[in-house]
């Protein structure tokens, strides 16, 4: 049922000129996801998909990702309750991404506790006075406490 | 002199809560990068940088890409003109993505001609009536002609 959605990739016109939906998985089985909000158009997110999270995303109409740290399907916001319902679906042009436009039930699409998980700024070209680099903060409060939310839940970020 | 930018990885709270800029890097020696239109907060394009990338990105103010297909660094602009301007630059909570904000001299960022490479979405949840999914052209019009900029350069796009 499944590849009922999914086209064979045959040709570049196809791919990029058509109405076929032919997305390419990576030699991983996964695709590339960008998240952003709908109304501010903020960047929440970067996951990926497999093909299984990508058709039932598409059916359900809620953010399903593949998490690559647990090795399976993850239905964002299972755990927090920060549901993401999807607005819209865009696929590029080489159908190689994915970007997804969502309302993010309860405001927050990071781990750490922040609203969007691109919470800090790079200083870049003239603001670079020296050779290091200090991050800027761009969020100043957290919109929840992971501690609380996820208790004794391993921390997804990997060294 | 590249990597006075970059910290090593030391512990998750680094990671995820100081002011350290310490980006991971794949196996492939890639990071992937969201390209955001800063006005409108349009998706553009979805990208990747090697470290040399994205620390000359951070000096110059201008983006350059890790072409997969070229095995190359990509100043994105110099051959269509189309140069990014970065206007801000931001990184995730792991620090495994960035995401870049950016204006664009001429108005695209795409090798097909459109304004963003998301030109086309996908029907979801009720919208699907039937398995075959049939995308939806968002833009109408290309903003250039690609056999008039790129001429006999190979397409980019691999099946």
């Amino acid at each position: 049922m499944i590849n009922n959605f999914f086209e064979k990739r045959k040709n570049i016109e196809q791919v990029e000129e058509s109405t076929d939906l032919a997305p390419k998985f990576g030699s991983d089985g996964l695709i590339p996801v960008v998240t952003t909000d709908f109304k501010s158009g903020e960047v929440l997110m970067q996951g990926y998909m497999n093909e299984e999270a990508f058709a039932q995303t598409i059916k359900l109409g809620e953010a399903i990702y593949y998490s690559r740290s647990r090795k399976s399907l993850w239905h964002k916001g299972k755990t927090s309750g920060f549901i993401q319902k999807i607005k819209e679906i865009r696929i590029d042009d080489d159908q190689d991404c994915v970007w997804l436009r969502v309302d993010v039930v309860g405001g927050s699409s990071c781990h750490v506790g922040y609203r969007s998980c691109f919470y800090r700024s790079v200083p870049f070209g003239k603001l670079i006075s020296k050779s290091k680099v200090n991050l800027e903060f761009k969020e100043k409060e957290k919109v929840f406490d992971p501690k609380k939310i996820y208790k004794d839940a391993p921390n997804p970020t990997k060294l």
